[in-house]
């Protein structure tokens, strides 16, 4: 089951210039930074009522991050929702013939187990389901 | 003041096929359907806790939704916060260097008065402020 929208990933090419214009529009400060050694991203996240906004800095070039700003721009990156049990939600969608882009859940920023469908299956909209590590 | 993630807009070809496909995502119907012929669109929404999942599909060829898809395909194309007073929020964001697509409110989707800020001033994000019409 999907139970909330738990946050929105902003591909930025400076976090830091990024907190501060995310702070102007919120008007409210990052509440906390996390770095993700593994998905090679720098994070920032802000809290409006039940969603997170992320803000994700590439630190490598090969990071995925750095490949969508070199392809797209700064924008959008991901849609994560928080699904009530992540394992039994990815059997699910992949019955349903969603793309999984791992096969098991991995662990994500803030806590979480997470996994992404593919977006070529999703309308173009890279999703991200995500489950508190507990 | 910010106070919700109101809706993530997502523009799709063919809203038809977008609302089998999320309906299988999220397991659940769109709860309503409405056309919003000042913008050349039709819409579809989604309800997951308190954030509503907007799919738009253009009904002429020079709605923007039309040229966003042409220009980058089919994704997230904005995200709405409802904020508690728009006009005054209008205002302090024009103030603190934001660019206003519109001066003022204009009636969008959803009973709601909307503004859009230019991309240009938000990381490539399409930001939507809204207010219920009450």
């Amino acid at each position: 089951m999907f139970v909330n929208v738990e946050h929105i990933g902003i591909a930025v090419k400076n976090i830091a210039a990024s907190d501060e214009l995310f702070s102007k529009l919120f008007s409210i400060q990052p509440y906390k930074h996390e770095a993700v050694e593994s998905e090679g991203v720098t994070t920032s996240f802000f809290k409006i009522n039940e969603t997170k906004i992320e803000l994700l800095e590439a630190t490598n070039p090969e990071s995925a991050i750095a490949k969508f700003i070199e392809k797209k721009g700064e924008g959008v990156h991901h849609v994560a929702f928080e699904v009530a049990d992540i394992v039994s939600e990815m059997q699910r969608l992949k019955n349903e013939g969603f793309v999984l882009l791992n096969e098991t859940p991995k662990q994500g920023a803030d806590n979480k187990l997470v996994c992404f469908l593919h977006p070529k299956s999703t309308n173009g909209v890279l999703i991200e389901l995500c489950q508190e590590i507990m």
